[in-house]
């Protein structure tokens, strides 16, 4: 069976894991994020086929979330780098990154991180904000249908959370 | 070819990506947060075939992101909801629906808005932030190795995002 396409789904989280919710995708974009850019990295680092690697970061170029060009150093390689739109992915990752962390802990202590870059300081992490500045947990959050909505996320929009 | 498996990965985005990064799931738990519960209502709702709801029902369950349990109402029926791991998930899928409304925009607008349960009030959405409450931007961030990091984390933490 064919795993189907988001495309037609007028949901932004549809769309966005039409872009990035392939298998293996977000953890080429989590080595992007890294600073990795040349094919041979990625593939060496990953253990991943070079076949699913070459389509998954064509997709990711035709989707302009990355660039690529020929690398300076070596005109036969070339280098994927984040676009402003690939770099929007960030929370996305840190949300990834901070639910493993807590709730598939390694009994040793954090794996990875997250430091300001130019002080070496722990960072607070994510949080989802209400208009004035508090925190909010998912029950005090709903989605409500917008002016672009359709039929399926009016019908969603018609449920709520238990609490 | 098999799509393999993330789990001997050090790693926690592997890791959640792992419970929730299959195909389908995410939007599965999209409809949960909305307060969707049953077996039916995912199927007809996402169009999915029973066979492959079954299987990302099952895992999430066995994940112990959602729970299983008869329906009161009906005692053939299961109802599924998220567990307080589960509900942890929020801030990947907000992430996820920020992204799409602005990166892949619907042009008669937002297609989903959240807004606070109590009061209807738009929320200011999704953030990162430093310790002391700036807002941080991807290039102000580096991932750096834990005291649980492995061999291939530490050779991610040599990499450092081109600014």
């Amino acid at each position: 069976m064919s795993k189907g396409s988001f495309a037609e789904m007028n949901c932004p989280i549809a769309q966005t894991l039409e872009r990035v919710g392939e298998w293996w995708t977000l953890l080429i974009l989590r080595n992007a994020f890294s600073g990795m850019t040349r094919f041979d990295e990625f593939q060496q680092h990953l253990g991943i086929g070079t076949n699913v690697l070459s389509q998954r970061l064509r997709s990711l170029t035709e989707d302009e979330i990355l660039t690529r060009t020929a690398a300076p150093d070596d005109g036969r390689a070339f280098e994927y780098r984040l676009t402003e739109r690939g770099l929007a992915l960030y929370p996305i990752l840190i949300a990834m990154m901070e639910w493993g962390e807590k709730w598939v802990p390694n009994p040793k202590g954090p794996r990875m991180k997250l430091v300001e870059r130019g002080t070496g300081e722990p960072i607070a992490g994510i949080c989802v904000h209400s208009a004035d500045g508090r925190s909010l947990q998912p029950h005090e959050i709903a989605a409500v249908a917008g002016p672009a909505a359709d039929a399926k996320t009016h019908e969603l929009s018609c449920y709520s959370l238990p609490v």
